[in-house]
């Protein structure tokens, strides 16, 4: 076989014959870059050849699902040959009872990235403008990039989202969509309602504020923005992957008014949310006390990273989620000590954009997790 | 609060302030109609207040999933609060033994369904050109209109996709993708490699061979079109959803050439694909005998469906699938037996594109759910 080049495109010669080129990928693809937004722990454990003892870097719970959930789970493989429910309705009806809003109020996803990924198909035109901090969550820059919409970057203020700077660059940039993650990822830190507030009534018309609550259980309750899922000007990710411990089951929601709802409609993969995700996520929603359990172990390993950070001289970010970001310093001491935690064993990461790239960000883990992490920590730290 | 309309948004005047209006969706969102493909059993249930006793509308495997498939994900649940694994390497290395191809030539999605729009955010700019089967896949036509491609139909022949007509319309029409389901959906029909053959050395250059083999398990393996995952005019859509017992489980995946693969990764949701999923995979992938049980089983009861129509009167089309599409003479006619069917709590099928409207298409069943049906079918048939 003789294979020639015309234009981009490759063609077949074989006995002779031009057989065919290739068929053209869409401008929009060709035009993107070859990345992804994370690398798989596993991935990087078969390029190392490094078993993790400790997996602290991808925000997940080391204190698994309920017990209840998990039944749920196993009950609802047994009936897996069907088809989950396209509209998720028990699901659907639980959360918009806990939530105090319509059922026509949700829509679900197979976690907040597939949703980032409809929002943006949602909402956004080749070209348009859309207003996130600098360092923020990768996924979401991923899936705007993927519709050809043009990101702008506000640095952080310190530990935290730069709010009058994201309202004036959204502003100035004529966004379409405004994000902000709260409580943050990476850094851990979060807006209650009071300063959310002015943040909202300041918001440019027109622009849509996707606030993106994954961490929302670990933060004070009271502190929360309450709900009016009646202002199409909002919409709110949660997940059943952080607090409710079900992050490979791949069950995410978004809470949005019902025309956008329907919005989502148009374009989302109907039957995508797999039957026993459904099933486990109804039943940990129901059990409030599994709940309580892990947002007070959180709190509790939190401050024991506090008091490690404290004890090594290092600064420790007061965090209302379930991982703290601690301020080694610079860059490169962060990028020694990952790496040096990652040649023990150890998995966590350091924020790719500075000045978040000075910071480690660590997961709560269990009690021995917390322990043995401490223990690696102290021993790195000196040898860096 | 006051609500007031500019243009098609909606403004809130609130202590006689304009707050904002409502964030605009995109061109194209906003130009689509808000149909959705299926509306799902158990949607149909609750409208209807009918409890269905026999579930044969959705082409799900009643012999559910391999039993080591079962173990699998159970234990697979047990560690879900594990992200599952982004780029599916256990599976994926299976399986390209399995087909004798390069781990690189795979990509996983949640169901075909997923890898579908995918394929159409790959390959479609808004306006292109799309060729299928008038009565294909309605699933697949959402989400070519989902990113504003055109679609062109091409009439059935007989029972059969018209491969001239599906080539020549391609030509005219400039297509991008030309779809095929081998075997299809809705008649089930089959065509061997030896009629692929020549329709293959006719496809347009840079039109792209779409085939969907959701159900190529149920067909004579002797038959199949070998794999050859180098040519990238050809992506074949496999799932675990139909032989497999697994369509609550969510995963599927594309063959295709490695740089179309790579084109994939640009925008595909990296850590979609659940864990529980990904294990029972590839435990059913390993469970031969379970397979051939199944296909056997579905094989027996395709003869049984064909011995029944033909003691009503009524022509069944050979099948190579999981289930047996009759044709029983008229659309009315046909809607008055699925109609007839519903109340009896049985659940099957009518395709919606005449002249296809004029079969009923229903699910093998397990050996008593066979016997079920064809007590059902009788009587409803003698009424209508």
């Amino acid at each position: 076989m003789i294979v020639c080049r015309v234009f981009s495109s490759k063609c077949f010669i074989e006995g002779g014959r031009i057989l065919v080129d290739r068929p053209p990928f869409s401008q929009l693809v060709t035009s993107l870059p070859s990345v992804v937004p994370f690398v798989p722990p596993e991935e990087m454990e078969r390029r190392t050849g490094i078993s993790l003892r400790l997996r602290l870097g991808a925000n997940e719970s080391p204190f698994g699902m309920s017990p209840q959930a998990e039944e749920a789970m196993k009950k609802a493989v047994e009936v897996s040959h069907f088809y989950g429910d396209a509209l998720c309705h028990d699901l659907r009806e639980a959360l918009a009872d806990v939530h105090n809003i319509s059922p026509d109020q949700l829509v679900f996803g197979s976690g907040i990235d597939e949703l980032l990924g409809l929002i943006a198909r949602v909402f956004l035109n080749p070209g348009d403008a859309v207003t996130t901090s600098l360092g923020g969550y990768p996924t979401f820059e991923y899936h705007v990039k993927s519709v050809g919409a043009q990101l702008h970057h506000v640095p952080y203020q310190g530990d935290f989202n730069d709010l009058d700077g994201l309202i004036r660059t959204a502003e100035e940039t004529g966004s379409r969509i405004l994000y902000l993650a709260n409580p943050d990822n990476p850094t851990g830190t979060f807006f209650s309602h009071q300063e959310l507030r002015p943040f909202l009534d300041r918001l440019p018309s027109g622009c849509l504020l996707l606030l993106d609550e994954a961490y929302l259980e670990f933060a004070p309750s009271a502190s929360w923005l309450p709900i009016d899922a009646s202002d199409p000007r909002i919409i709110r990710t949660r997940t059943f992957s952080k607090a409710h411990g079900m992050a490979g089951a791949r069950i995410g929601y978004a809470i949005a008014e019902e025309k956008t709802v329907q919005a989502f409609n148009k374009i989302r993969n109907h039957f995508g949310i797999n039957r026993a995700a459904q099933a486990g996520a109804l039943a940990s929603l129901k059990d409030e006390s599994f709940l309580t359990f892990v947002t007070d172990e959180v709190a509790k390993g939190r401050k024991e990273y506090a008091a490690l950070a404290d004890e090594l001289g290092l600064r420790a970010i007061p965090s209302a989620t379930n991982f703290v970001a601690i301020d080694v310093g610079s860059a490169d001491r962060a990028r020694s000590i990952m790496d040096a935690l990652w040649k023990e064993g150890v998995f966590i990461r350091v924020p790719g954009a500075p000045p978040l790239n000075q910071l480690i960000r660590v997961g709560v883990g269990t009690s021995e997790e917390r322990q043995a992490f401490a223990d690696s920590l102290r021993r790195v730290v000196k040898n860096v």
